[in-house]
Order: C-alpha cells, then sequence, then structure tokens
C-alpha cells in the first residue's frame, strides 16, 4: 500500500517533507500547494515535484513561465492524507476550512494548538497513541528534541520525576531577513513555564516538565541545557549508553572530536553531504553529560529546521497503520540516511 | 582619612572603577597605568586623570602630544592601595612582581583565580570576610550576579539547599571587535559544572551551586535562568518583597513596564542618563518570579560591563575598615546614582 | 520670544528632540504625545515631560499610575510648532488629520514623503530655505550625513559633479527587538539608485548623487563608503582641513587614537559622558580619507539614532526666524554639548 | 595522464578542494595532510581520503584510533604537485621548508603573499599565465570575485577604464567561533585602497581597480558593490547577456525570484542539494545591475569557502598543460555540477 500524499505550505518544514516523503518506498508525493511563484517553486518543479495552486493564483504562476498541476481542490481529490505545514494557526483554518468538509485526514506541526488534532505525537515517546488516528500533530523542534531525550530513559526503563529545561533558542530560520533580534536575549516570554514544558506533557503526560526560554541572534540551532531528576538512580556511563543506542540522538564530543559549538555540529553535517546540512537528530554534547546523585545535566543542539521532519513520515504511518513503531522509526532513518549503526530498533 | 588609589589596566572595568573613585569623598583616584596612548588615554585626561605608564613606553605617549604624570614607579610610591583590572591572569604576576616586594595592598578582579587573595569578595554576601585584608578578589560580573541574588535572601533569613544556574553569556564586550561568536552557540564550557558554581562557593559556601554556561552573539549583558531550591517555604510574594528591598537588585517588569529584552534594560538605563548606559544592579525579571513547592524560577540580567565597580569601591572600604558593611554599600550606591529609593540598607 | 513645541511620538527620535528642546533657551517643550503607558512613559514623567494622550488611550494609562496632563487636543492648542516622529507615514496622515486643520505648523522627520513639507531640510546644507516655512521635513539619518558631507565641501566654496555613496545599513536600532536581519546581508534595496540618492538632492539639487544600500546586523551606527568627484582639484589636506573645522563633523583616527570600528566610536561618546552615548555628528574616518586625481574617497559612520536630532532644532529656528544660519548651528551645538572647539561657525 | 594531488591543510579551503579533486578524472588524491585528530579527520577517512601527519604527530592520531596513512615525508614523495591550503603566511614557510628543497610544484592560496607563486591566478582572467608555471597562487575569494567579474566584459571585448569596489565582508567563516564582530562594523582596512584592489591588478594589470572594505558580523558570504567604468558605451542588455552568458557567475533575480538576501542565495543552494551549501559562482543581483552612460552598477555575493575551489583545479591543469582554458572551465564546472546551462564556453 502506497499512501498518497498531498503537502500544504512548502517552506522550512514544508520543503523538507516533501524531500523525504519522496524517499519513501510506501509513500508517494501526489503535490504541493505553493501560493507564490518564487525560486522556492522553480527548485521543486526541477526536483519533479508538482505544484498547486489557489484558483487566483494561477495566472500569477503562469505570467512567470512557472508550470502548474492544478488548483488546491485538484490535490485534494488525489490524495489519501494531507501534511500541512502553514504558519502557526493556518493548520487550524484550514481543518475547519478544507479537511473536514472534504473528509481528508491531516498531519498538522507544533505551530498549532494541540487541540487541532486527536493526538500530539513523537515517535520515541508515543507511537502508538497516533496508531489509526485522524488527526495527528507533530510536536515543535523543541518538544520534539525534549520528547525524544526523555523518551529515550523512558524506554529503557528509567523513571523521571521532573525534567527542568532552559532553552536557547534561535532568532530565526537562515532565510528569514526581517526577523531578529540583531544584538539582545529576548526573554521567550518572560513568564515560567514557558510553552514548551506543557507542550512536552501533551505527548508525556507522566513527567512534570518545567521550561524556561529566550531567543538569542542565531539562526542555527536551539540549545537546552537539560535537568533531568530521576526517580532511583542512574550513572554517567548508563546514560551515555542509552543516548548513544537511542535513534535520532547523536553524541557530539568536544574534548576529542572539538565539536566546540553548535556551527561545528552544522559543519559536520555540511561536510558528510547532508541535504542542506540538516541534523535530523538530538546533538547531545556528551563532555556536559554528568551526575549528580539523581539528577542528570546535559546539553543539546536542536536543528529546528529540520529535527521534526523524522516524526511527520512515521505520523502518517501510524494514522494508516503501515507498520509498528519501530519498524517505522528503522525504515524513516534508513531512508533520511540518519545514523542507524550502533542504534537499537528493538526497545521496549 | 581619604585612602589614595592606584589604577592597573585602564579597559572596560578599570575606566569605570576610575570614575567611581572619583565619585567618593573618601577615596582619591592618585592616577591610572596605561600602556598605550590611544582615544581612552585621551578620554581619561579630559576627565582630569593622570596618566602613569612604564619607562620605556613614556616617549611613545609623548610622540602623540598625551601627557605623562610619571611611571609605575611614581604612581606605586603615592598610593595606599591598587585597584588591578589588567586582563586574566596579569594580576597575578603583578602580585608577585610590584605588589608583593612593594609591600601594596591589592585589589583584584574575578579574571583571577581565586587563590590571588585572601578573600573572593562580594559586599551584600561577605563584607565582613575583606576587613583588614591586604589582597581581595571582587568576583567575576557573573559571579556577583548569582552572589548577590542568594545573599538577597541569605541576609533576610531564608535558607537554600541548592541553586541550579544556566548562563547565556554575551560573546564579548562592545568595543572588542576581534571576538566572537557571530552566527553560533559555544558550549563556555562543555562540562558541567562551569567554573561559575564553584567561584560563587568561594564567596558563599554553605549553598550547593551547579552552573551551565553557553555564549551567544551579543555584547548587551549575560541572561541568567536561574532555579533555587529552598530550605523551607518561600511565596511568590515573598521572594519579590526581598528582591525589591535588597540593594543593586532592581526588578524590570514585562507586562506593564514592556521590558521585552535585555537591550530594553540598556535602553532605559540609556534613557535616565546612566553614565555608558551603565546598569550596576541585578536586573531581574520581575514576570520570571515564580515559585513551584520550595522552588524558585527567576531570569536576570547582568550587565558585565558594570556590575562589579560598586563591589570594588566596598572591597576597598572593608580593608581599610573605613566603614561597616551596610555604611558602605549605602554610601557607594548613593555616589554612584544607584536606586536607592525603597531599598532597605539596615539587613541583618 | 520661546518657541512652545509639541512632540508627536516619542520613540528613538522623539525622546531625543525632546531631550534637545529642554535644553533650548529659545524653546519651550509643552508635552509629548504618548500612546502607550510604559517604561518610557515612567523616564518622560521622571524628567518632568508631561504626557498627553488620545481620550479613548487616558484610563490605559491611569490604570497604571501614570499621570496624564490632557488630551491630544488639549495639547495642540498650546504650541506653536508640532515636532512629528512618529513612524514612516503617520506623520503624513497627522497632517491632514491634525495640523492642516488645526492651522499648526509641524516639522516631519525623513520617514516621511519629501511632499509632506515644503522643503526637505539640512542646516549646513541648506538652512535659509526653511526660513518662515510652515512644514519642514528633516531629512532622513541617511540623507542627513551625506547632505553634512556635500555641504561641508560646497560651503568651502569647493564644486562636485557626482556622489557614488554606498551606504551598509544597520539592521534595526538597539531596542528593536523583532527586526533583522540576524545572519545576512540584506539587499536594501536591490535596484540603484537607492532612495537615498535622490533623498539627498531634494536638499541639494546641483550635485549627482547615486546611492547602493545594503542592511546588515548590527544596531550601532550606518558604515558609508563615499566617492565624491570634484570639478576641479582638491587635496587629501585640503579636505581634512575642511572636515575639521566644518561643524557636526568629527575625524576618528585609526592608526594612533585606535578607533578601529563604529563600536569604538561609540564607546568613546559613553566614556566623554554623552547621554544615551550619542553621536549626533558625522563620524568620518580620518586614515579613510584618500584622494586619487580629483575623486575623494572617505568612510563615514552615521549614529542613526542622534544624527537628526540638531537639525530638528535649527529647523524650528528657521521656521520662525529666530536667529540667521550660523548663529543657529552654533547655539544648537553649544547647548546640546557637541564638539566645536577648532569648528568654523562663519562659513560662507 | 592522471595528476597525483597532495594537499597541505584540510581546513575551510582545503577540504573542499580535496572533494573536488576527487571528482575530476585527470587527478588523483594521494592525501591530505592534518595536524590534529578531530571530527574533520573522521569525515575525511569516512570519505576515503588517506591522512598524513607529521612524525611527531601520529601517536596523537592513533591514540583516538584515527588511522594515519603515513608522515609528511611519505605524502610528498608520492605527488606531482601539492595545494596548499594552510592560514594566511603558512604556504610561504612550507614553499622554503618543504616544496623548493623536494623540487615539488604547488599551487597556494590567496592567504599569501603574490610574491610566494610565479603568477597570481584567475581562470577567466588569466588561464594562459599560468601554463606550464611551477608555483601558482589562486588569489583570495574578494579577488578571484572581482576578477571573474572583470574578466566577464573583457573576454567579450568590452574595455574598462577603471573599477571601484566596495566590499562588505562577512567577518568569519561559519565554524570560527571565536572570531568577530558581534554588533560591529570594522575598518577593515581603514586605508584606502584595501589590499583588494591591488590584488586584482596582480591579475589583470590593464584595469585601474580601486576598493575600500569593512567586516560585518555575518558567516555567509561577502557582499560587493561595484561600480565599473567603461572606456565606450554599453548597455545594460548587454551587460546582462555578458553576465548570463559567463561560466561562473549566476544571476538572480529579486523582484520575480524573491532573492531578498545573501541568505537566501545560500537557501538556494541548500535546497538544490549543493554539497555543504556551497555556491562556487559569483552572486550577482540582477536587479542591481544598472548603467549610467558609461557606468556599470552592481551587487554580489560572493560564498568565501567555495568560490576558489573551482580556480584550484584549473590551476593545477595549466600548470601541467593538461588542456586549454576554456576545456578546463568546461571539465571543472561540469564535474562539480556548477550551473553550465546557458554558459558559452568558446569565449575569445
Ligand atoms: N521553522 C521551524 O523552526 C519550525 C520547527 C518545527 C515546527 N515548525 C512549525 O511548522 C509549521 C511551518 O513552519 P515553517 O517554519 O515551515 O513556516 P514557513 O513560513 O517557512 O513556511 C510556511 C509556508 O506556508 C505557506 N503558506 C502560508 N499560508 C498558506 C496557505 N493558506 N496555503 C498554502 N500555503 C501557505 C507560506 O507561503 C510558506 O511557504 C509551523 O506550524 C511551525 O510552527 C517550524
Ligand atoms: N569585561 C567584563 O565583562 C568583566 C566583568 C567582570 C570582571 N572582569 C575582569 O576584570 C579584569 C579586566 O577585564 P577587562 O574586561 O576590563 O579587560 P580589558 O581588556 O578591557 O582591560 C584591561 C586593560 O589592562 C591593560 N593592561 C594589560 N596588561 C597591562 C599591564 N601589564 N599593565 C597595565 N595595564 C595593562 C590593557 O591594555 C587594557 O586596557 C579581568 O580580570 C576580567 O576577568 C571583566
Ligand atoms: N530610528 C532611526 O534610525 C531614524 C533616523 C532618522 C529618522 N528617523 C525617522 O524618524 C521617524 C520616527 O522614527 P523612530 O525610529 O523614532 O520610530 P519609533 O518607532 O522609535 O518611534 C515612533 C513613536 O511614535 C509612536 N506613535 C506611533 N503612532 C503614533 C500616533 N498616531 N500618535 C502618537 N504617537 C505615535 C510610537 O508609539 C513610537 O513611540 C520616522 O519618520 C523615521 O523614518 C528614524
Ligand atoms: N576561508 C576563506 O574565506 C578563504 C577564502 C579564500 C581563500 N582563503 C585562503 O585559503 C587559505 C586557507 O584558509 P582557510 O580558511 O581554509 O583556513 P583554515 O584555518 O580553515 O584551514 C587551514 C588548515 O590548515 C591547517 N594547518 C595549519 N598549519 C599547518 C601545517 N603547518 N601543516 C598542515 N596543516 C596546517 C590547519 O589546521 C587548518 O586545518 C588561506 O591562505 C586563506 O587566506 C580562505
Amino acid at each position: 500500500m502506497v499512501i498518497r500524499i498531498g503537502l500544504m505550505g512548502y517552506g522550512t518544514i514544508g520543503k523538507r517533507v516533501a524531500d523525504a516523503v519522496m524517499a519513501m518506498d510506501d509513500m508517494e508525493l501526489v503535490g504541493v500547494i505553493k501560493q507564490t511563484p518564487d525560486y522556492e517553486s522553480e527548485v521543486a518543479i526541477n526536483k519533479g515535484i508538482r505544484l498547486y495552486t489557489y484558483d487566483d493564483k494561477i495566472s500569477k504562476f503562469e505570467k512567470l513561465g512557472i508550470k502548474v498541476a492544478g488548483t488546491v481542490n485538484d490535490l485534494i481529490k488525489s490524495v489519501d492524507v494531507m501534511i500541512d505545514a502553514t504558519p502557526d494557526g493556518v493548520g487550524a483554518e484550514n481543518k475547519v476550512k478544507i479537511y473536514e468538509p472534504m473528509g481528508l485526514r491531516a498531519v498538522f506541526q507544533g505551530g498549532e494548538e494541540a487541540e487541532v488534532a486527536d493526538v500530539s505525537f513523537n515517535a520515541l515517546a508515543n507511537y502508538d497513541m497516533a496508531i489509526g488516528r485522524r488527526f495527528v500533530r507533530v510536536v515543535s523542534c523543541n518538544t520534539t528534541a525534549l520528547s525524544r531525550l526523555i523518551g529515550a530513559f523512558l524506554v529503557h526503563g528509567y523513571r523521571i520525576r521532573r525534567v527542568r529545561a532552559y532553552l536557547v533558542r534561535r532568532g530565526a530560520d537562515p532565510r528569514e531577513f526581517k526577523k531578529g533580534p540583531i544584538n539582545d536575549v529576548v526573554f521567550n516570554p518572560a513568564t515560567v513555564p514557558s510553552h514548551h514544558g506543557p507542550d512536552v506533557m501533551t505527548v508525556i503526560p507522566t513527567v512534570d516538565v518545567v521550561t524556561m526560554a529566550v531567543a538569542v541572534p542565531t539562526t542555527m540551532m536551539h540549545l537546552h541545557m537539560v535537568n533531568m531528576e530521576f526517580d532511583g538512580q542512574i550513572t554517567r556511563g548508563e546514560a551515555v549508553k542509552v543516548l548513544e543506542e537511542t535513534p535520532r540522538v547523536l553524541l557530539f564530543n568536544t574534548a576529542f572530536r572539538k565539536f566546540d559549538s553548535l556551527a561545528q555540529i552544522i559543519e559536520w553535517a555540511r561536510d558528510i553531504g547532508r541535504l542542506r546540512g540538516d541534523v535530523m537528530e538530538n546533538a547531545v554534547i556528551e563532555d556536559s553529560i554528568t551526575v549528580f546523585q539523581n539528577e542528570l545535566f546535559l546539553m543539546q543542539g536542536v536543528h529546528q529546521e529540520s529535527i521534526v521532519v523524522p516524526e511527520n513520515i512515521d505520523a502518517v504511518r501510524a494514522m494508516f497503520r503501515l507498520t509498528d513503531k519501530w519498524s517505522s522509526i528503522r525504515k524513516t532513518d534508513s531512508a533520511l540516511n540518519l545514523v542507524t549503526m550502533g542504534k537499537n530498533y528493538n526497545l521496549t
């Protein structure tokens, strides 16, 4: 069975999900919906992606000689599910205006409220909750990274009492030239907890998660400083082993391998030939992993542009009952050329 | 009694300490030692500050028409104490080469190891430890801010079990044009704890302090996200009251007064006419003060360029037994035009 | 005669103009119009400035305990002229809705189209054109800086055939935390000429000015790289002399005085005690002044936040025929503590 | 004939040249010399690159389990030419210490003085000057970009009298986390001309080139604002056509294709799957191409990390007389997957 997928919104997330869908043998990208005929449209067409647009925008595309395959309606009638990667809040509108009336299933992104979907999703942490669902929300980049991190220990049988995470967020994505800040640290928000803690708890309700967040003038990756309070003992060695064998988590070593900063993690991804220099895995700083009594401290880098891509794929598999959790995770990771060596896909 | 002060190093910290000393009626700035005849030398002279330099550098100054009052030796013979604000590690060399041989007292900065001095100093937290000492180290900007914060609760009789603080450090001071990073978050260091936690414990040995730190591309202020675990109860209202009445701590409100970021705290300082736009107080974000059970969360901004200035003044008073702790703090704050309204100078 | 002034808009430009007006003995700041009761309102009140607001906003101020002196209408009836420092385009609306109907005179800023006023104004370049006018537009920061630079040579009798200027614009003002770019150079605009060249020609129609502009991730100052083609000869020595004696132009030397970057020019302003660290003068890099045949090359820094402030004051004097050009420039410079030593206020 | 190549220095430039050499069928990468066993060493080995190091560093590599193929001496004896991509000045030392004594040929980079080599090289502008030479210097990124731009018009038969170029340099490469500036524009240098103008004239001595340069807080690309004075007429249409058909020059359109900034050019390269998101071509902003009389204005982006890579390949071909100029350029461009469509490889 090949699931026919339509994509709404071809921005930072959308274009990556499009490439990922095209790399899967159990999915087919029928087309993407674009509103503006810009260089991203050209790139899509050169990749063999069919563009669809709103009726009143077709002429704009044609005027610039960019071929449109049809209207939004045309696309919608040819797909089994829509992956919606429009800006925050637009997905919810699309649900009411398009997906529900048309009886379409949909995957939403983390910029939507949890209520938009039947379940908030992270593959490692709660794949099974999405099985057979109509509307699934893949949680945001920060929430995905925290869910994976907590999930890694949970699937290994550890119990966690409380997580306090401190988020240093990138101010904007690389191509967003109007967004700041430039020379500033922004309280994002000034209140505690930031929305991320409660958001993680939509995926993992059993752990108490408190987060604080600020935004800084970088475009690279978010940086998390995490404190996890275990219910019971854990050693540093155990923690390292858990992270080493958990899929979608990578360890970056500073002392020997000289990863001194987030930019160097991206440099590595560029050097090894990752498309767009993307790092879809949590990038945990190995040297930072420290245990004091029952508390684990660590830092991780979160590549906001790409980290949710694998989860979008897995969400579709769960919704259509294509495979079980670990088969899906493994299949996605292989197809996307993530690091699979040393990873354990037979957990829990 | 007027203490005669010489200053070694006229950079970010030194020039501010110079201005501060000149504002005190119980101290006299005899002169500062400069190595290079640049615009900062001109500024000093225009402020009526006498410049001294090394024998072999006098001609460099004269060639550019910058008047030198004498040599390092000349200055040293005319002072009761040297405040050393040279770069990290140079102070320790100066101690061995100059201060000890000449029987001179000295104040050092936080870039030196704790061992350089008899005591690591923060006015609020351990003024009395410096009374009568020969060598005192004013701890670094981050350590000063954490010591004040913890000290505020201690002088109000609260007991604190543990502090975990997450530091988002500015990458460089405004005028340091060669230092980065530009678009990066640097693990600073990658290991846990960063040196700041142990450094706070040189001032306040009774509280367990763990810190993690990263550096980001800003020049403005450091940002701390702090978690304090109390031994016993505290309410949000109590915490706010403690901070409101503690000298050298200011509350900045986001919701009503619209302080959305660190840059706006500096904007305020510029607007009210603070010299150089300096904020010598801890800048606590009022909205972030949150209590969960016995844990207090908050954010604070730390103006690295100026926050240690008042402590340099108080250190001198303690060393020469000029006044007691609270008299010194009050006297310094008034002379430097810090916020004194609503502050309680009769604590403990 | 004391001119009674009202100020509309109390942001980056407005608050500086307010302080400047208060420093003049021939002007009185009756009050400023504010829309939001934030920390800037508190600062204004602490400076003794009366706040006025729109009828429907009074309660918002009162709720936060910020005293309002009256409504917009109240202010308007008590002034001779309004200085409008609202965001781009709002000034034009205010003209139609308020100033013209009320028969009020007004000074506008450079964010408005030239058509908003009877004349586009720069004190050095065309003071006399504003004499007696009702509506005057003080041109933007970049245009002001270029007008002064070109004006400096014109008032010294040089003839200039063509100016080509390349603008490296700061991305946002220090407190604007939402504006970028972060790690990018933005074509601002991609077309040639940028609006600045034609805008300079609204002030100096006799010189052909072509400009190109990009925006970069700084908040400090604009940087201009300028090429001036003279009609006839000029030597480097002459050029230096012209700039040395022209008011509102300062030379910053790199080789000896160690001004290596724009941040160090601001550092100097902070160090000498300029309010807010402002530099209202053109900051010409002395070392960059170079003559090849009849072409002069140079770099200048432009402090966007403050450079237009003196011109706002002079504009009022011209409109009300308070003094002649050079008397006004000298009076403004003295009152604002700009550098007057070595400046020639008897030019042309 | 296959040229056997050794690489000295595996940093920003070196690692890209290594990948490029491996893509050529007339060259063989024998190995690269590394000093430090870091993540870049691992990446190299995973690409199948043999590592060589200095005798005294072998154990450092072995301790971390990184396989070394031999010593510097071993490598040197097995190659026809060394490409030296060490930091500024080290190449000149290597020449004296290694290449000359061993009778080895070498390609140097633009960080070396022109005197290090027999010729300063740009493929488009002076390929033939390097034919048969022993030591060739590929000029720096900025010089390469200007040489290509001027060369493009020269090979089309236009005559250029003078070029004035204004360089907005990126402050550091993405992975250089210690280099700034952060919130500053640095005079780089303060004097006119910057070294770039004279450097272009080592390649193209017949055109007078004056440059000014500043450095800004970005890591992306340099931005040039260029003014070219033609000897004779040129129309905008002609200029566009010249650039369209010249290899290694790409036009990026803002108005229709929405390239608003340098970051979006890199975004495009990432999206189309360029390794590391590199743009080895000059990125000319089409909308900026403007002609006033005999003067052409334009902006171009220069991807400092990769732009000199093709020239390193061509330099080898010229030195060993492998092919003629246009055959080499075409062969390099095809192998590196640069844009070849629409390009004219039969110029002059
Ligand atoms: N960028 C990130 O860091 C990131 C990370 C994780 C999750 N997310 C979430 O992913 C979602 C998408 O974010 P993004 O960063 O990709 O945004 P984006 O702005 O890069 O892309 C959104 C795209 O949707 C298009 N669009 C807008 N309205 C549309 C409509 N009505 N129909 C069709 N297309 C429309 C826009 O033109 C744009 O191309 C949001 O929910 C966001 O919160 C973003
Ligand atoms: N800048 C900060 O954020 C900050 C904050 C708190 C504490 N500190 C500490 O304060 C100390 C000074 O730091 P800074 O930022 O002012 O440094 P700085 O580099 O701005 O100034 C140091 C000055 O000392 C001068 N100097 C160097 N060697 C000298 C010598 N042998 N004799 C005389 N002068 C000499 C330098 O020329 C320079 O002017 C350091 O210990 C630092 O760790 C700095
Ligand atoms: N910031 C600069 O670099 C700069 C330099 C030179 C000229 N200018 C020009 O000066 C003008 C003001 O710019 P700014 O940077 O000070 O803007 P700003 O946004 O800092 O300040 C504008 C102020 O006007 C207030 N305002 C908006 N609408 C209003 C209304 N209807 N009534 C009363 N107040 C209102 C806003 O609340 C704000 O406080 C613009 O024309 C701008 O182009 C700005
Ligand atoms: N980065 C750019 O933007 C750029 C652009 C064009 C030209 N260049 C020029 O290319 C050259 C290399 O610059 P880069 O940016 O690649 O530098 P880099 O610092 O990124 O790389 C230099 C490499 O050489 C190694 N190295 C240093 N000394 C060595 C030695 N003795 N033996 C072996 N290896 C040694 C270093 O470890 C490093 O890996 C310089 O001449 C530079 O001016 C750089």
